[in-house]
């Protein structure tokens, strides 16, 4: 598709509530004011305003399927998702538990909202997954503090709580974007492998009140139990701020690849640092310089200078929906949703565009619109059967502004073959994605 | 225990912190602002103001344990919880599926934070649970409509969404606590139909716009498609303000017992009216006085009148640790944390008492406070070891407060015996409930 052609689809679908090329209508209809759904099922009225995403009721208003006439199944002690959902799970790199690294993804174009279920939430481990004794479990804080402490999972529950919904992504998430060519995938693999949750636990601050602290502290280094005992330094102010020892995900005790019975939470950090099985907080002067931190997490840039302790995850949006392997059936309204997130804190704003980056919208964002966490966006976009590429663009209260692909590529690199995908440069690509939609209504992965 | 016990304790435990009877502390110290916890592992010191909960550290710090030396399993596509979580369940009223009602209760003193996973969301059914094939399932509205319409799944994932978390509450909950005498059970038994989750979908007023609305419309008729076909009238107005035809339940499509594919959502409207499985919605001038709105939920009250239409769960809330079945199992520090809610808004405030009602402090809310939500709050407590009454109370922002129970009572009666817990007066019970801890730690409920 040219740019002549996304001008001329440009012009075709102007109407009052346009308020950016190639369909993307006023934010405001999403608050109920004055929009009403085209696009049919056995109407074929194409370009109608008027009540047919649905079908015009005809007959008998109902009549009983096999479930409204008889009783149905008992209920469970811990509900599961229906059999009619069971293609909505996460994908797995290492189904058989071979012994390397293991990847589960979120499939984010069947969910909505801004929480990940449990069931579902992201997973990258490296010595598949500790069956650990609760019990058994102590987590140490030593080395540069004045009390050394050991803490019993019972010891933690006592004290002071705080509850906080944030995301985690793995620094390698969207790592095939930095292929030269836009790799045909879903948004499941090219971006699942960050999820939000609602996190419960005890500030490591609390904690490190206990202990107090040597002044000559100034990183500390986070342990994980499981058999890689993964190790990562962070800067001990992080630990005086916002770092939490995670005893809950959504409600219930973390799930077991996430970390149970508690993990490290350092919202808006790397995924990676945010270590599971915790047993162990040292505070050092410097950092350890760990095998993770020093080579798996240390992206090598076109300078040839190492990316080391970047700490943030940089802000980042993608839509949802409509997405790749979701195909559009017919002209007519839809809604485009996505997702927006900044390690720096609150997401301040998402642009959408429908013709490629030539113009764009502000989207609606789902209040309330919290730090560090997901931030679900939506637009309503009337496509009009002709190619369209769609993209977000989001910033952050910190001023930060998601880059260009082409921007990202100059300073972070780009891979010079494909594949191996998996090899480095692979580290926090947040740069803009592109989907291009074509008349058949299909969706794919471009560079735009 | 006398009061006058509980005014000994009160003075026993004066501190500089100190903002309540009986060792309520500064809600300011769960900012990490100079709070240390007392109560040992092996340190005897009661009393002690330092590093307690934990225990020191004398050996090597960490010794590897089975988990820590061997690969662990592998990644599911779909996760559940540790199997040493295997009593975190919800209990269920009716196991075998015997022809009636069935319940399945939230454990509440297990969980923490503000959402319920989908695993635990508490469900009432009557008819069992429907086992709907989505792709099958049709929303049909009509009745004062202009252009009745038939949607399908596929088709309401068209229109715009709006996501929002909102607890459900059964208009059933709390029932036991109409028993002229406290009901030995745990949180679980006495509070465990009220839940809540992030809610994805469409809003009614949207396919209101659709559909057009006859200005005769009042009221509208939401039946859904299970075998018991349940009907329940709604005011018109709240179809135009915040309900929803839910898709998603924090993220992920419905739980089937929680009404998959779609169900209505009222926001801080009794349980029962948000009907699941829902396939009708029909514009009326009057409400239909259903079977279930003229007998189940409609409550005689003592002036012989019926308690019919009353919508919105009041203004509650209760302790969820401790609680009955969760021993404090030494004198210390302890964290006094439990839920509030109303469907009238937003929680404004919650106090904490620890004698009883006798003496009051402010509770800290976690943030965000959202309408119509659960609303986490956490006061810190040091137990002396000695008898004490915990009880909370929680006011909303249009200024409701949560009654006593004597108050409660004068209003809406209580049961003449025990048991059956089970019959009339039994809805909507929203007093405040009492925790009476003994010198061994152990929690009873009691009526104070």
């Amino acid at each position: 598709m040219s740019i002549s052609d996304l001008r001329r689809r440009r012009t075709r679908s102007a109407a009052p509530q346009a308020v950016g090329g190639n369909g993307l209508l006023d934010r405001r209809a999403l608050l109920g004011r004055g929009v009403v759904f085209a696009g049919a099922m056995g109407t074929g009225a194409v370009g109608s305003l008027t009540g047919a995403a649905a079908e015009p009721l005809r007959d008998a208003p109902l009549t009983d399927a096999p479930w409204s006439q008889e009783p149905g199944a008992t209920i469970g002690p811990y509900e599961r998702p229906s059999r009619f959902e069971k293609d909505v799970v996460r994908t797995l790199s290492n189904p058989s538990g071979q012994p390397s690294a293991s990847v589960a993804r979120t499939p984010h174009h069947l969910v909505n909202g801004a929480i990940t279920p449990n069931g579902l939430h992201f997973v990258v481990v490296y010595g598949g997954v500790p069956d650990i004794d609760p019990g058994k479990h102590r987590l140490v804080v030593h080395g540069l503090v004045k009390r050394p402490l050991v803490f019993t999972l019972e010891a933690l529950t006592r004290y002071p709580m705080v509850t906080r919904v944030t995301f985690l992504e793995c620094g390698g998430n969207s790592a095939q974007l930095f292929s030269p060519q836009p790799l045909q995938a879903n948004l499941q693999v090219l971006h699942g492998m960050a999820s939000c949750a609602e996190w419960t636990g005890v500030k490591l601050s609390t904690l490190l009140e206990e202990t107090g602290i040597d002044p000559k502290a100034r990183w500390f280094i986070a342990e994980g139990a499981d058999a890689p005992h993964l190790t990562r330094s962070v800067p001990l102010k992080k630990a005086l701020d916002d770092a939490m020892i995670a005893l809950y995900q959504n409600g219930e005790r973390l799930m077991p690849a996430n970390g149970y019975p508690i993990r490290l939470l350092l919202p808006g950090y790397e995924g990676n640092m945010n270590v599971k099985y915790l047993r162990r907080i040292k505070l050092v002067e410097e950092p350890a310089m760990s095998f993770w931190e020093s080579k798996t997490y240390a992206q090598i840039l076109p300078n040839g200078k190492a990316y080391q302790f970047y700490l943030l995850q940089e802000v980042k949006s993608f839509i949802t929906q409509p997405s790749p392997g979701l195909t559009l059936k017919e002209p007519g309204l839809y809604e485009i949703s996505g997702i927006a997130y900044s390690g720096a804190g609150r997401i301040s704003k998402v642009m959408v565009s429908a013709d490629g980056g030539r113009s764009w919208a502000e989207a609606a964002l789902q209040e309330p619109v919290l730090s560090k966490a997901f931030a679900r966006f939506r637009m309503p976009w009337r496509w009009d059967g002709g190619a369209a590429i769609l993209q977000s663009r989001a910033w952050d209260e910190a001023g930060n502004v998601q880059p260009t692909r082409s921007e990202f590529v100059a300073k972070r690199g780009e891979l010079k073959a494909v594949p191996p995908v998996a090899a480095f440069p692979n580290q926090h690509f947040n740069a803009i994605t592109s989907w291009a939609v074509d008349s058949a209504g299909a969706v794919k992965h471009v560079y735009a």
